[in-house]
């Protein structure tokens, strides 16, 4: 069986799955915004598409639409002025769970055609994407178009090639033959059907809500589940236009809209907790807090939960050869997005006795030193500072700031805000830089999400290793970045921290960074710390999202003479 | 890298992982129980083996024993008196997982050699085993021979085949590079690391202690885990001589034995709760009632948990062609192993206006009779009757039996007892069948565990078939066998069975029974209704066990002139 939208994006689809079994370098999605790529028009077009959506109503067509919701504020200072349907749940589940019934029963050929032309269609709209991820986020443009964009399709589309993978693992039919006598032999037509888990959900966050929410979104789509798209109240445009997308592309092929459909809420009434809980709810993919992660772990029972929540990350800096570009590396890294990434290192552990680099020892105060000068140099420049750092997505970041530069830890550098052109408004702040021993452990050892950095002075390197996978094990992370040019300090840590489940980098300068995660090759949150329990992507990841019940049918077969044995086995 | 063991059963390995995928017959262990295969002496010195177990201390020299605890009794009327050791878990549990680090370090080659080492030893004592599991049981020989040796092991062998499959699936190493400017490529060596889940947990249960433990016993061991076996405490010496033999052959190839451990429990003092939702404990593996399995669904949510369940089957009888053939193949399936199976049919679906066969039409009371009258020609014969029943392993099914018999429905055959030559002492019942109505579902819509059926007078086989799926949906149900000779009753059937997670059988006469589930092509338990929420085996069972961790360090790239662009991708 085959469908017109599989066989048009058929070199796509093989061409992803070989991505994932290679893992080496591969996109599908142009990450330039570029007019040679996306049309000469493509930019002007989606910053006007954008800018058609604020002020008013975004409509959905969808069943149990009870009043209007939303309220998001823009981190660049403006209100966006749109509101979403509110949903009844019990009305807009139950039309998830029949809406389904058509989508599961189609060939899997089907679905995996609809998700990627679902992706091809929102890659195109990537400008206008890039609105609306940019003024929800605080991400800078760049960022926005990128992350929000092509990143978010490749990650989008990896889900769907582990899921096509997985569906076509166990043959349609087959013909199971055994001798059951001398001279009996049964014989029975086996069939294998795919039966989707349940209705989804999808949890979105506010930093990067397709990035984070198109793998899960995708693969329960592809394994022939309905999707519920819940996004951050911070966030919703960017979901909804993708919600929007996948409605158009269900119709225009013949199955129901209601396939993929949204449950916007707002701060003050919060529905995560009665949708995620509610039974025709099979399937929860959760990115967000840890606190309420674990929540939805304990509690979301009757689902199979896939969270990717919060870390402590840290830099080890053991030894260097070149300690400038090592700065300028890390400098980049805590800036990136005011370190509102789930990626971003938060503590760079130095030993007390300093550096040696290929110049010769540096004190623990120059390495310092060297990082604050490097952040310094970096946004020094207020238009690429400004683009770089981008906002503060939410305010209580800002309080966390203040709180961090006020608990009596040496202050190296200050948050000082950055001046933004384009949106004077804009929530900004640059990375607050702090000195602390490693016995001050009430400091450091706990996630303070944003731009804020623990310098922390540790007996030597084996101290900073431990001390990594120890927050690591008690508090989760997501990376950890190495620096050594000791082959042996490298080994070790990397067996540290590896068998505390987290992705090492080592040694990055350069224009590769810790905070990084490459589809088709990079398996973002290992699944194997408190930082959360799934991986983008792996088997795993959509594994559980259906499941195979086989029909078997009895067939006559001829008696034979003892003579004629047919083995058909031991 | 590879390993002697590796390379010793590779060739199983390969035609394994084949057959999961082909699922047609195959089965690595011989089922019969031959001299030719076994070895002449086998049988004999399996008995003698067995019988060298009883009255006296099973000996495992694990940490943390603190006592001994064991008192099985026989349903065939005998005490064991075996006792084990009884763990605290306080020390067993942290040594689990510092055994777990060798054992996680070493190659997938090795362990997974490992793996099919054990289960090959195991193989050569499977008359041993058949004793162990018949007297602890209650199955009768060739089915404690079959389902405890073989068919056990066959379950084993799949499980180690889909991890050998995930382990690989990702690349041990591969360079990445990306052109990050005209200029410039950025090169990353990336390493895969495969790390496993935590200590593992199986629990197994008195019926099937081998059959419904293996699958998770060597999942979880080929991917690297630790695995503390928690046997029923009414079926512990299947499990500790598979403990010993996997300690043994686990120490002579240089790892350390506590990768695999015993924790036994005695009735009254059950350690189940405490041992799953300990932190060490990342992994679950149940079989056993529903009530307990979902309290362990939701409340080890520190681990992941896969369970094997209960449920109410059916069978759907609509049409025939040959009754006797049908009615032969059903009172098999109803009184093999007194109906003690998850799979075993509990509720038989049957139109008020009876049934038409090859020989005319038949009324209700005309099947009904004939399959009373086929379960009393099978057990007619007290050697085969006792050979086919085996014994009730649980007293309260007797209460149960009784409990049914007394409820008001009309007893179309009593439970008698059939005598046991060899066992006099044997607790043996032969199923019990009553007549209900289909609005009596007070009493047919509920499990009752053991050799009970109902027959349903139902308004015609469009409600059969409702019935079936809401049984399903509501309370779970691994099997469902369907007669029909119509097509189109066929498809309706298997659709609305299908979509409620149930496998179905259909027609079956002759030597196939729905309540047999072969390894390498059915799966057993679907996963997707009440009665499990993981299958034997798909890449789900075993894809979650494991994480992949890596690491990727910076390698220098000789810059390159704009003219020498090297395209590493888009």
């Amino acid at each position: 069986m085959s469908h017109p939208l599989f066989d048009r994006h058929r070199e796509t689809l093989e061409a992803a799955v070989a991505a994932t079994r290679a893992r080496g370098y591969w996109s599908a999605y142009p990450e330039m915004p570029s007019g040679r790529i996306y049309g000469e028009s493509a930019k002007a077009d989606g910053q006007a598409a954008f800018q058609a959506r604020l002020e008013k109503p975004f409509e959905i067509d969808q069943p149990g639409t009870v009043g209007q919701v939303g309220a998001e504020e823009s981190p660049y200072g403006t209100t966006l002025g749109i509101t979403y349907p509110q949903a009844d749940l019990a009305v807009l589940l139950p039309a998830a769970r029949q809406a389904m019934r058509g989508w599961a029963a189609a060939e899997p050929e089907a679905r995996v055609g609809v998700c990627i032309e679902i992706l091809d269609r929102i890659n195109k709209r990537s400008f206008e994407m890039a609105g609306a991820v940019m003024m929800t986020t605080g991400q800078g443009f760049m960022m926005a178009f990128q992350a929000g964009g092509p990143h978010a399709q490749d990650r989008g589309l990896e889900a769907i090639a582990y899921a096509w993978e997985e569906m076509t693992r166990v043959p349609r039919q087959v013909t199971w033959e055994k001798k059951v006598s001398k001279t009996d032999v049964a014989r029975l037509e086996k069939r294998f059907h795919l039966v989707p888990r349940g209705v989804a959900v999808v949890v979105g966050c506010s930093t990067f809500p397709t990035w984070n929410g198109y793998p899960g979104l995708f693969a329960s789509l592809a394994t022939g589940n309905a999707v519920v798209v819940k996004p951050h109240p911070g966030s919703i445009l960017p979901l909804a236009i993708t919600v929007e997308i996948a409605r158009e592309v269900l119709r225009e092929h013949g199955f129901e809209a209601d396939v993929v459909t949204l449950a916007a809420d707002a701060h003050d009434a919060p529905i995560t907790k009665e949708l995620v809980t509610r039974p025709e709810v099979g399937i929860v993919d959760y990115t967000g807090s840890s606190e309420f992660g674990t929540w939805v772990e304990q509690n979301a029972t009757q689902a199979v939960v896939f969270t990717e929540k919060a870390g402590v990350n840290a830099i080890i800096l053991d030894s260097v050869d070149d300690l400038k570009a090592v700065t300028g590396n890390i400098a980049f890294t805590v800036s990136l997005y005011s370190g509102q990434m789930c990626t971003t290192s938060q503590n760079i552990f130095i030993s007390k006795d300093g550096v040696d680099t290929a110049e010769g020892h540096k004190s623990f105060d120059d390495v310092a030193g060297a990082i604050v000068k490097a952040v310094n140099w970096l946004l020094g420049d207020a238009r690429r500072g400004a683009e770089i750092l981008g906002a503060i997505q939410n305010e209580r970041t800002l309080q966390r700031i203040d709180q961090a530069a006020g608990e009596g830890a040496e202050v190296l550098r200050e948050a000082s805000p950055v001046e933004n052109e384009q949106f004077p408004d804009a929530r900004v702040r640059s990375p607050l830089i702090l000195k602390v021993d490693h016995s001050q452990q009430n400091l450091y050892m706990r996630e303070m999400f944003g731009p804020i950095v623990y310098i922390v002075a540790t007996q030597g390197t084996d101290q900073s290793i431990e001390l990594t996978a120890k927050a690591a094990r008690e508090l989760g992370a997501l990376t950890c970045s190495v620096y050594s040019t000791d082959p042996d300090v490298l080994r070790r840590a990397e067996d540290a921290v590896i068998e505390a489940g987290v992705p090492v980098s080592c040694n990055l300068t350069g224009q590769v960074f810790v905070n990084q995660s490459a589809a088709f090759s990079d398996f973002h949150v290992s699944g194997a710390n408190p930082s959360g329990n799934a991986t983008f992507c792996d088997a795993a990841f959509v594994a559980t999202r259906f499941r195979v019940v086989q029909s078997r049918v009895q067939v006559p077969v001829e008696a034979q003479a003892p003579e004629a044995e047919t083995h058909a086995g031991v």
